[in-house]
């Protein structure tokens, strides 16, 4: 049910890889099913305040099962979520975390990334979730 | 008077109730008079990032004695209460928390419901609230 | 793997029927084997400060896979974990915080129990786990 | 200097196997020079209360440059620093939290590792912490 270490791993090393290739330098943290921290790498050179964002970038998508970005889109003022960030000890709700799902469709954790811009930030998460899994779950009541 | 542990039992089954009805997955918590916790539910596969919600939700609507869907009417930008979510250790200001109202007019409660869309939150803590009294203050200072 | 509703509503049922027996007013907390809550029950007149101290417990319980009692004894000044309180914001580590472990030896949950003396709170602790499950993991590091 | 990622890596590679050779399941976390997460790595089946303390062991340890269970023996209750673990958010002051020193005796980060018992903790630090670097200060003023 929860991602293994060698899964973590694995997902970390396809995201490390994606980071060196857009020369870019990555904060990643991938947690598990309960949104408890599995593995954390910062690669040299990475900002400093990009180690609580990756985190909590990856707690963010366990916690409500959705890209990070997606929730930012419903977080907006006037939006259904508008201030959601202020949960759970502080969410990040712009993109660059993705939750990570199992072949029988249940989440097992979920990976977040920050180091540059959104758009990296996103690819890079997703070259990590994808070496391991899916990126998204077969139904969602905040999915249009 | 504070919501009593067989009320608050109530108002969860019937919450509980209205969500397998919606085919949801919901945290349901009651507050008492005073916002300290006095009991929470959390379904099966329902998300670990609406444990907290659910909580804040009911605090909320015990602190200002209204739905949350309403102050978060009143803190969007530009309006009067624009970042009241800072204090209090965090409010939650969309729908699913809901004033629990004795018979009296005085407030002994309230619910809070997060797992889904805001409005399905918002109807399982009416379906929770109903169960045990009504949802509205006699007055409210910040009703027009 | 992770405790159910069920489990956790059965469990406290069981917790409650014996803080009656005993004539005592409890809050009972069931977590996850993530250490997320699960379900919680403030029985009418019980402290206010109980409410996150049964909290705490099952946290701690979980977290370390011991009952809490077992933990304060390792942890007392010139003791092996002296000061381990202060780690996972906040640890309570006196008898009442008991691991629910299933069929398979594995951990699926805790229970935490406040609202009396530490024996009242182990006992009913005790009587709300052993409804669902073992309370002792097949082996661990720390017992001696 | 600031311990690199390669470096990092090293150490828990190193830590890893010998939590291996011991039959033990660890937390391991390494920070950098400014006490700030460089890496962490939990084994499958780690307990989930030793994420915070294995990160808590090699922040005590950066931060005072001292084995933390040397720490530890300096605040016990009459000693001269008791009470520190108040500080920085919470220390952990038991063994398991080893610095990490270059050859030019600068300490360029700290190990954390937490899991079994103190003495398991302590050797599986060492051990990741030895595979990069020193483990002393050449001088310090806590050091009789």
């Amino acid at each position: 049910m929860h991602v293994t270490m060698e899964e973590a791993q694995k997902a970390i090393e396809a995201a490390r890889a994606k980071a060196v290739s857009l020369d870019t330098q990555m904060c990643i943290a991938v947690v598990d099913s309960g949104g408890n921290l599995k593995a954390f790498h910062r690669m040299d050179d990475a900002w400093v305040g990009s180690i609580d964002i990756a985190q909590k970038k990856a707690k963010t998508a366990l916690f409500f099962g959705m890209k990070t970005g997606q929730i930012g889109q419903l977080s907006q003022p006037g939006g259904p979520l508008f201030g959601i960030e202020h949960s759970n000890d502080g969410l990040i709700t712009f993109p660059g975390g993705i939750p990570i799902v199992d072949k029988d469709g249940v989440m097992s954790g979920a990976i977040g990334v920050s180091g540059s811009t959104v758009e990296n930030d996103h690819t890079v998460a997703e070259a990590g979730a994808s070496a391991i899994g899916a990126t998204e779950l077969p139904d969602h009541p905040w999915r249009t």
